[in-house]
């Protein structure tokens, strides 16, 4: 490997641990990491748990874009919360209606060569710039926050060249529908996906973050572009030319897959309901009639994709039965289209303008109405993520939702041509953006005196005590195959807004099961320290939430008997100090009930020597049982679920000032989610 | 009564029944209808159930303001109702994000000399360009646009002289705030402010909007001003100079009352929490630390209200715990913002740009943190109606708003002076406001044809039967004095998404007082027809809601007995076809409980002839007793009651194309809501 492409050297220079194969575990350094309100709550909550006293990264920024329509408190009182824990911590602060995290961060921090992660999925964004930028869960960034190095298995990188250019009416949006045409929402699991080519001139940096950002929906670990002289040229319109650097592929460098995209061959594609991998021309569904256009998201953040849709609609009206929304992705966006005329455009032909940020994209409001068709510049359209059961939200380019709306219909924007006589519009990049940054909160030199701004919705995280030595515990639920972690902690609208109450989302746990679990399982703690639960094949199941974990662990949950686990939730069990225990003979499962008591004896030694750990049942008759387990923890985990989990751990090597880089965690078993 | 005041002078032009003397009721002529969508897709669908062909008002208005936050299918899909419905039946219809209805109206529509119902309290901003503009219950306003008159008593006006020029860094707003202070908000009942005097020509017509719109917090009727130069300027500005005609006060007139204010006196006032009526000067309360400002509302519409604030914050940045939201008025406002830099200056300063329309002002969204000072440049501040229960909600002038915005504390704007250096910026008023009118669809001439687009949370009223000779229903309930509305049916979050759909909104009939009721009534109006109620004294007291009659009609109510009713209430219940019995012997209370069967016969007879009312009761164990009750109801009413309430009536009218003005109803029994 002495030839690299630019996924390699951005590993190569941040390699802590592990060897760049693919499938083998890594360490790599992290310079940079993102929040976003919905996932930073928690974040920032473990972070006062770990005692954290400053960032350790160059640069962590926690946005505010997601939650910003306000119908109580709650809201409100996370962004107060969320700007003193970025004071106390060493964070930027971006403040609500800033703008959306991705595109911000690209314009105002984002820097070639340098590694992130962020609480969000769509963070390969970053990856326009020549950055290596991975989503991942809240502890993950709370860790790399602490200075800590991220896991994950070295990806095989996935060659896309690019050739040619663009025909008009085609933009960055049809490339990444094309690659979801091709390959559908799993086609890049485990894949870093880099482009290159003599095409990718014709892209601009914010093309290139189309692409990036909706690269998420292919499932890839993330996407990378080089750094190149549009790179600088994107930097310098930001006044930041000197973050730049080259980063490009060596001559002759090898890709673990191939591809190629002919730009010039690229028509207007639309991925239709419910899902952005079900790609098709924009000419196969013309003319279905449509009730709402909505423009803005990440997924097609720029200033161009906002002119061009200002063009299309300039000196005329959209079709008085289409909601226009419009969704400017910054206050930097917004000053700059108040000059270049898109706004101004966009408002006259009947734009309905709402304040920068996700909005709609993650259905804080603009749901379509009953099963009528929605046209979004977004990057999904999974079913009910629009906040209407019945929606039909479909996927494009600005262009082709720009000449929707004026149709009311599905239109293929190349028909613009014949019906307005009108001319592809072509966008002049402006040499330097309207820079402010007024509303990006610098943190303070010492945020210590800081002190943390809660609200009633808004708890530390408890302390959650060591391994003990002996328990004596009642079963509280026995349940069977494939329990996901929505039965174990459902989501929705009742219980999310309690994402930064422990104590009241706990009330939560498992009530998709057993809806008295709750009450059971307060009543276990008071009386005999906690609990445990019994099931069967891939525990846990689905989502990645970490709720799934600590709010059993808040309700006293020791330890879980199952035959195997899902391998994340396994690994966030661990994390949050629950023992995750494996049956060793399956026909043990029918030797324990719900509301026997289960008694460990000598537990630490033996979870330590990797002894079989004996669960001794005793049944309400007094009767009792036995039968052995085991567990399959490695070195580093064992030492984590003894301190009580993740949290613990750290704070003890914070407060022994013992954390540096790629000493503090063994690979071996951590993994990317 | 030679000599008119504006008030006479537009009653007068417009009476058709009764006499201008205060406390008698009057019939006048509506010319024109404001509608916002709260409350408009019940007066649609009250139009839809009467068989409106096409509105008989010279204008009238379907807004779409309130519900802008779609986070489910219902408020998208009363857009497009409200809109299919407007083309039906002869309406304009104001697009989602086109603005808010009152300064909309008073840009595009307004005309001095022109009598308006609305469907909404703050109707009276019309007021500011010499109209009569009374905000009404929404049947009071299908009434109105199916060309009936409208009936009210005749108000005593109160003059209001103002004389010299308002002092630096004091604006409109102060000028109603301090009406506030004087009069608290009972101080305008049974009342029209009428507005005169030499310092009217210092007062724009939109600050006349300002203190005419925030007039409904004085809990007058409307408010009055004349309409003067100013009144063409403005019109003129707004390329409708021909809809100019003078309306001043006949020299030597009178008024009822009398008032004096000396604008040059005026100091900048706030309004603490939780009454728009507990006004204080700012400089009381100077110092205390805010969360969040909000420019925009009916009550501070203007350009210049948003250029003000523009205009203080240029060139500076808010304090960085401050969320400083910006509710535009209307698209219109939004272009003329960006014309003069209003815009660019309040998102640089930091501003979270909304959607144009109502938003926090009625709990969209923008609930503060909890218990944190919130400035508001809106009208009202009534407990929780923020969304946040304890809530701190201040009004003020946009001047005040923006000087705190910048210190981030109460801060009085004489002090920017000093504390910025700044001299008081003064408004030009430009001679053409940028006008585009795409937003507002204008109905078809022929809407026989149009199909009324009904989402499945969209419900025609059912027909409601005639009034029958002889009934045998139970009891459902027996209460006691002084039930409210909110008992009858409550409102709130899980009710009002059902305002447009009555099967579904009765299953929260009396709730409040019995969670059975619902079950109970539906099994009685499907065994025996139908229920009565009892009640003690003034029955349905409180808010003016016509659910609480139209929901209990829905499940069969076929009578109250009651010893005395809340007036509005009482209307209401004749107006649904509900017969509302009044105990004559009130120890007759005692002889009927809570499932007896009660039997009327005879009854169409007994009440045409204003006989009493005899009761039959038929207990459990077949007992019987009976006493007599007696009905209050004017010859109209009965005509109503009889034909199952009054949109059969009208129906009936329409039908024998027999509306006519003034024709058709008798004064004597309809009042004022």
């Amino acid at each position: 490997m002495s030839k690299l492409n630019v996924t390699q050297k951005l590993i190569k220079e941040h390699l802590l641990k592990g060897e760049m194969i693919p499938g083998k575990e890594i360490g790599i350094k992290i310079d940079q990491a993102l929040l976003q309100d919905a996932t930073g709550t928690l974040v920032q909550l473990e972070l006062e748990a770990m005692g954290l006293d400053k960032a350790q990264t160059e640069v962590a920024v926690q946005y505010v874009d997601h939650n910003l329509l306000q119908t109580d408190f709650k809201n409100a009182d996370d962004h107060l919360f969320l700007l003193s824990a970025a004071q106390k911590f060493g964070l930027w602060y971006s403040r609500p209606g800033n703008g959306v995290s991705h595109p911000v961060h690209m314009e105002r921090f984002g820097k070639p060569g340098k590694t992130m992660v962020g609480s969000d999925s769509h963070t390969p964004a970053a990856g326009s710039l020549g950055m290596l930028a991975i989503g991942t869960g809240g502890l993950d960034v709370a860790a790399a926050i602490a200075g800590q190095p991220y896991f994950v298995k070295m990806p095989e990188v996935w060659g896309v060249k690019l050739t040619g250019n663009l025909p008009d009416w085609v933009s960055a949006k049809d490339v990444i529908l094309e690659m979801l045409r091709r390959h559908d929402v799993k086609g890049g699991v485990g894949k870093v996906i880099e482009y290159y080519g003599d095409g990718l001139k014709n892209l601009s940096a914010m093309d290139r973050h189309v692409i990036a950002n909706m690269g998420a929906e292919l499932g890839a670990t993330t996407t990378v572009f080089p750094s190149d002289e549009e790179t600088k040229r994107f930097l310098k319109s930001q006044k930041r030319e000197d973050d730049w650097r080259e980063l490009v592929a060596d001559e002759g460098c090898e890709y673990d897959l191939h591809e190629e995209i002919i730009l010039d061959d690229l028509v207007p594609l639309i991925a239709l309901p419910t899902s952005p991998g079900n790609v098709v021309p924009v000419s196969e569904v013309a003319g279905k009639p449509i009730s709402q256009v909505v423009i803005g998201s990440s997924a097609n953040p720029g200033l161009r994709d906002f002119w061009i849709a200002g063009a299309i609609v300039e000196d005329k009206a959209v079709s008085s039965d289409v909601s226009f929304d419009v969704n400017p992705t910054s206050r930097q966006i917004i000053q700059n289209m108040i000059d270049n005329r898109a706004f101004a455009n966009l408002i006259k032909a009947g734009a309905r303008f709402h304040q920068s940020g996700c909005m709609g994209c993650i259905g804080m409001g603009q749901a379509p109405a009953s099963g009528t068709i929605s046209l979004r510049t977004m990057p999904r359209n999974f079913p009910d993520r629009s906040g209407t059961k019945d929606d039909q939200v479909h996927l494009c380019s600005p262009e082709t939702a720009a000449a929707s709306a004026l149709t009311g219909k599905i239109t293929d924007p190349r028909d613009l041509e014949k019906l307005y006589d009108m001319k592809y519009p072509k966008f002049e990049y402006p040499e330097f953006h309207i820079i402010k940054d007024d509303m990006l909160v610098a943190p303070p030199e010492d945020g210590s005196k800081v002190e943390l701004q809660k609200g009633p919705n808004i708890k530390s995280l408890p302390y959650i005590e060591p391994m003990q030595d002996h328990y004596s515990v009642p079963v509280m639920l026995k349940m069977g195959d494939n329990i996901s972690t929505d039965e174990i902690l459902k989501a929705g609208a009742e219980v999310l807004p309690f994402r930064s109450n422990l104590p009241e989302i706990s009330k939560f746990s498992y009530t998709v099961i057993d809806e008295t679990f709750y009450d059971r399982a307060m009543k276990a703690k008071g009386e005999h320290g906690g609990h445990i639960v019994v099931a069967k094949d891939n525990y846990a199941q689905g989502s990645s939430r970490e709720h799934a974990a600590i709010a059993p662990k808040y309700l006293g949950q020791v330890a879980v008997i199952a035959n195997s686990y899902a391998r994340i939730a396994w690994q966030n069990l661990v994390n949050f100090g629950i023992l995750p225990l494996e049956f060793i003979d399956i026909s043990d499962f029918d030797k324990i009930e719900q509301d026997d008591q289960v008694i460990f004896k000598n537990l630490r030694e033996d979870i330590k020597n990797r002894n079989n750990i004996k669960v001794i049942v005793k049944k309400a008759n007094g009767e009792k049982v036995s039968f052995e387990t085991r567990h399959s923890m490695s070195d580093r985990q064992i030492n984590i679920l003894m301190k009580g989990g993740i949290i613990n751990e750290f704070k003890e090597r914070i407060e022994a000032n013992e954390l540096g880089e790629g000493q503090a965690m063994d690979a071996d078993e951590t993994d990317t989610k």
